[in-house]
């Protein structure tokens, strides 16, 4: 039996060893290592979905969305929805992921396949997803939330620095129109069914004369803003530095 | 001291009122009534962003995906990110939503001004995603869970039935470009980086020619399907039946 012995105490070893590793990217004992184990298993390594991490992605970029919202909602209490939206977007970008990721070291857990492929800021953003969604598999929602909030927002995000390189929206929209020859233009739309007083303004994205999108706001400006903000996403332009 | 007495006693048998027909409604108890007060208080009633329900709304959105996409990530578990993120989109559609909304009869509960506005499936579904926000923040996540999946998801919405009425997506993109008079094309891609085996295959959607996007699936005709349901969402094609 010596031989068994050996292979059992050097695979426990090799576990006793990740879970160490976890402990320290996680901030907490984790449970069920498998499910970490394929957060961090690329697709280089095994193209099998129920094997490396692309469906723990999805889990994980849902969770974000919640915690990250969730907290915004709570440290803005007087901010509205579309300024929610657009601070939470910058955070989840996959720049900003990939950043994330890069500063919690994720680069010392991924399991890729060296041969294949060079590990990008991609990838990285992509592993904490998926990391995220182990979290919250194995430790459940608060613990998900305390990881994001505690391990990666307070110490690596800097929310005003954020705020400030805020998107211009418009300029982008009409650089992007001018390149290929079209006009963009933001009108006043009609009232809306749902739209009360004056003071809420619905400004039209338009592209060549249609319109693209509507932004809703208590300013032009902000209403303006928002349409652009829409009609980027709608065109699928892609915003460089978001 | 009787006005005062009687006071307090039309206040309280009001809140009482309120708090029974909420338990109807969530299957719990209320704490924090003013919180769901403010879920079902539409814009047209106040547009002041701390007290209408645009920033539950928000807030509601995120716990819903978050929990139906924990949801299908269980129930589906060898199904592939792209499948995930279609199915949970249609449940989470405007259209779903206000549906979902009307089937628990939320139409008793939004308060709104009958003279400003017509009840719509839209309000309804906002009122929802509202509702789940307060939910999320008077009772906690496991509960926003347990209201999602027992009083919306299991009892109203039949995942079969979703399934089915499955989007073609291939032929909407078709059509689209006929009536411009633009011709569309589906192409086999070049083994992307992150792609390692042969059955594994990359399809781009192109439009005139060039590539709007590209869809990755086990099968071409999958991939091919993915593609022109991406360059659908980037063209800002709108789907009515979704």
């Amino acid at each position: 039996m010596r031989w068994l012995t050996k292979i059992t105490n050097n695979f426990s070893a090799e576990k006793r060893e990740f879970s160490k590793k976890l402990k320290y990217l996680l901030g907490y004992e984790a449970v069920n290592l498998e499910i970490y184990e394929q957060a961090l298993l690329h697709s280089s390594k095994s193209v099998e979905i129920t094997q490396n991490n692309e469906r723990l992605e999805f889990l994980g970029d849902a969770i974000l969305d919640a915690v990250i919202g969730a907290h915004l909602f709570r440290i803005y209490p007087k901010r509205e929805e579309g300024f929610l939206t657009e601070l939470r977007s910058k955070i989840v970008s996959r720049k900003k992921l990939g950043e994330l990721g890069k500063a919690i070291k994720l680069d010392n857990y991924i399991n890729y396949d060296e041969k294949k492929v060079v590990l990008s800021n991609r990838m990285l953003g992509n592993a904490l997803e998926a990391v995220v969604g182990a979290v919250y598999l194995d430790a459940g929602y608060a613990q998900s939330e305390k990881f994001i909030l505690d391990k990666l927002l307070k110490p690596h995000i800097n929310l005003d620095t954020i705020f400030q390189t805020e998107v211009n929206y418009k300029s982008i929209l009409l650089e992007w129109a001018q390149k290929r020859g079209k006009s963009v233009s933001f009108e006043m739309a009609n009232t809306e069914y749902d739209q009360v007083e004056e003071r809420l303004f619905v400004m039209e994205a338009r592209l060549n004369g249609s319109v693209v999108s509507t932004g809703k706001a208590r300013s032009k400006k902000v209403a303006g803003k928002e349409a652009a903000r829409k009609a980027i996403r709608k065109l699928g332009i892609v915003v460089e530095k978001a």
